[in-house]
């Protein structure tokens, strides 16, 4: 399969376009955009068959796409019109797996103590969780409201365990319908980070993106549907400097200084050979943006309102 | 049974002796204290048949309390040393119970946002864990390396699933062949907050101290033992003002203050009418130091090289 | 003077009428309740005259008491509320002493790494400053906006400075007409900590509550008014043995179990000697309450909405 | 002046040689290489005249590169070994510009808030400080200790004004020998960022390596010596690029792809171009490695422990 090193389909649709020179819609791909407004846009990839799920290596499902534009100085309207756009878009994806009390875990994938890596546990700080009321006090919660719990698990650095193995564990033992997943993921393009978030219905597998593959977490392992909220927090320098590349090519061309030499290196990928050029001098490192502690804040907001919203 | 207020056997033992008129040892309680160095103490009470059970409301088992003076302006060398202790005896109890390969569990409750309930996560992040590496790169162990893995479950009202449930599906998962617990305890003295280390392998239930009973950490409801290292780091108000009562009138007793009624109120134990004085003016807060912050830094040193250094 | 061991004018005139038998308004001040709905309640002193200053300790000014009950479970609605009514208190008070443009300088006191005393530096934060903006990007403001700068000195320990010190070296270089001073009090009640707000136009001796007087900050040290922002965050545990005592002997009282002595304890105030039967014990320390964390983060809402919506 | 974007010397001389194509030393400028151990590296450059001053764009004085290799996995001794390092140095530059008494104010510059600016801060309350014990207890401490004192002024953008209005009043105000500034600055090379210290005599320009000039901190505006301690912390993404894509071209001319253009390419700084083409797409970010957190950890330890051991 091709390298696309970003988790997010609608990038990976645009790469396989790009690189495959199709003009058209891919067979087992379908989507559609639309615009909130002039700072949240949202995509919709369906993946509807095996020629989409091969294409551009993802299973199955729905992969909804939110940007939102300038979230570093983001106010209090904007984080509450984007964690609207989550809700309702989540609510629709849990209606359709299962029914309005069906009981749901939360897991906050991800590292407290690593700036990019703390949105998962501190989102699930904020989750209302109601489990244990329904179970000890009954009588101080609506009859029909949903039990909710929510866990952050740690990573395997930090635990020794896999967060498949943990998560079965408890799955198994507190039988929730649904698992809903927030990630951390990586993304090709350094504007987007924690600043977008992708939905999908497919599950997840940690760390995916930066190349550090494990065990997936989804249906085929927890035996539940798992729902996966993913957040581009981190972009690898190859990728940065491979997609600049491709910017700064694109202005020499424009301003007439092409070559056959500069067409060819644009047109390949050179994501391998631009590793290989910096890693002997320690240079290809996972970066994040200066403003990543307030990104981080922002997002935190809008993901943990939006999952409250759709519970 | 006789409502101690404290989690720590030395304390109860010393409660019920006072309340019993006991001059001697208890029949069922051994006991054994040892001066380290003029800032470090250690004494160990030995619950050894049932009427000791009853007579302190503690399981059969053995109770190691370690006591570090002044930990809020402790040095490295101070720390160093307490760590050392807290190694050593934690070691003997491992010994007694598991081989040098028997894999470990080690699990830090209590919420991250709260600080005085912080230092089990914190510990978390600093052991460490070897289970992954044996897993996936052993040539990076040495042979023989004992697996340890680590995991900071969060508090019921975060995660609205009790404690037990999440480690029971873990353990069950997982299969190591001890766990070993940090948990917060509460204390009849502010001066032992965060400056006592309680070693017991008897397990625990979480939140005993101040009221909140919640299901049991233990052999029984995990299958395998569990060490439990428990710090004070809370106490309530109206056990601070019941034991601060009887330092005062022991003073104005002193200066032949005394009279009849003085001495009875110093005799009986008050807590319950304090309590009830109290509630209605919302005064019985669980309290804790100001210095709380650093305290708990340097308690998270002492605890995570204790439990490294022991592993 | 009396020893009030609190730097809330509002407390501090109930126990000198307490202690002085006085029943009705005590010459030299005046003061005014008002309440706002059922969690919010407003009490205006004035001390209007030299005997006032006398009775209470404090300097001839306006002293404004907002308390907010159940803080730390506020939600949004409630906090909004309470910083609104701080916003339209300071604004009275800004407006008595400098025109609509009045350059204000904004401080707050305290240790960031110290939780019940971290609250000073966490507004300043909050402080939409303006100052700079002024001076660098005139076209990005609205004429007649005020200049507003903002810092956080940090504390004696930690710098070796007197706060004043600092202060008075960067009021003589940028010219502020006017400074509010943020800064944490002692209370007399526990349940006044961080959800009391004393507004004051006096200014403020750094730490006069718990004992280590230092430098007034004020306009005879700084030449220009100051208005004090005071919240109790700690509470000494003397004082609160000693307050819990008064409510204990009360409920013996109306129980019929009184007698001479308790009421001459009653009425006399025994701080002193309970503290020196408390300190040979280590038992006097400066205790908050568990919950100081989100307690702190609320009254930051509070207090930056408060003084951002003033300004 | 060329456009370095650095603020070490040592990368400056680099450039310029390379720029200039000078083979020996350039005249005015002299330096000096020590290898301490495997993982540090020591290099003075001394600016001697004003050709070295126009050469480089730095001011005449000392310029000592600290080199701390892997330092995100630096273990206790390796932080203890570059903290001695610092120390000797800092020592060296204080006896030529102060006597053994001489009293220090440190400056520890940035945002606490932001985790790739919260060095300076973090350093500040690592500071054994003395001022106020001399000044209040001077029985405490030895006769002829040093009287340090220790600040963190905080950012323009949340203070409203500028660092060095803000020392010039306290320096006016409490009258020490020197100051000791501590700052982030711009590197050229991710692979340096918080593991390289560099020490100078000259003082510095806040902001100075990310384009946002501010006033400068040094002899000239607060009229006593100013030592800076400058730490990189972030690097441009076009500054990372522009150096990426000379190692990528480097490489692929090793490879025999080379061509004119190419050749080119590489020997023109593209610096400007890759801006102008990154800009309109939002490319050109601060960036930061993902590990900062524990980055910015091990540095603080150095950077103080340094300090504390040099006063």
């Amino acid at each position: 399969m091709y390298n696309f090193r970003t988790d997010l389909a609608s990038e990976r649709r645009d790469i396989y376009k790009q690189a495959s020179k199709e003009k058209g819609e891919i067979d087992g791909i379908e989507s559609e955009k639309q615009e909130i407004d002039e700072n949240i846009k949202v995509e919709k990839v369906i993946i509807t068959n095996e020629n989409g799920e091969k294409a551009i290596g993802k299973p199955k499902g729905n992969y909804i796409t939110i940007d939102v534009k300038n979230l570093k100085i983001a106010q209090e309207d904007e984080i509450n019109k984007a964690s609207e756009v989550l809700s309702t878009e989540l609510k629709k994806i849990l209606d359709s797996h299962i029914d309005k009390q069906g009981e749901v875990l939360v897991v906050g994938l991800g590292n407290i103590y690593v700036t990019p890596d703390s949105l998962g546990p501190k989102v699930i700080n904020e989750i209302d969780v109601t489990r244990h009321i329904i179970n000890y006090l009954p009588q101080y919660v609506e009859e029909g409201t949903r039990m909710v719990s929510a866990i952050a698990p740690g990573v395997l650095g930090t635990t020794g365990i896999e967060t498949v193995e943990i998560l079965k564990g408890i799955v198994d033992n507190i039988h929730p319908k649904l698992v809903i997943v927030i990630d951390a993921l990586a993304s090709r393009s350094i504007e987007r980070i924690s600043s977008t978030v992708q939905l999908s219905d497919t599950g997840i597998v940690p760390g995916a993106g930066v190349g550090n593959t494990r065990s997936e977490i989804s249906i085929k392992t927890l035996g539940i549907p798992v729902v996966a909220i993913g957040i581009p927090t981190v972009v690898e320098t190859a990728v940065l400097v491979n997609d600049s590349l491709d910017l700064f090519i694109e202005k020499l061309q424009d301003e007439a200084k092409s070559n056959d030499y500069l067409n060819r290196l644009r047109e390949e990928d050179n994501y391998e050979e631009i590793k290989e050029a910096l890693i002997p001098k320690d240079y290809n490192l996972i970066v994040t943006p200066k403003e990543i502690d307030s990104l981080i804040e922002n997002m935190k907001e809008i993901v943990s309102r939006g999952i409250n919203g759709s519970l």
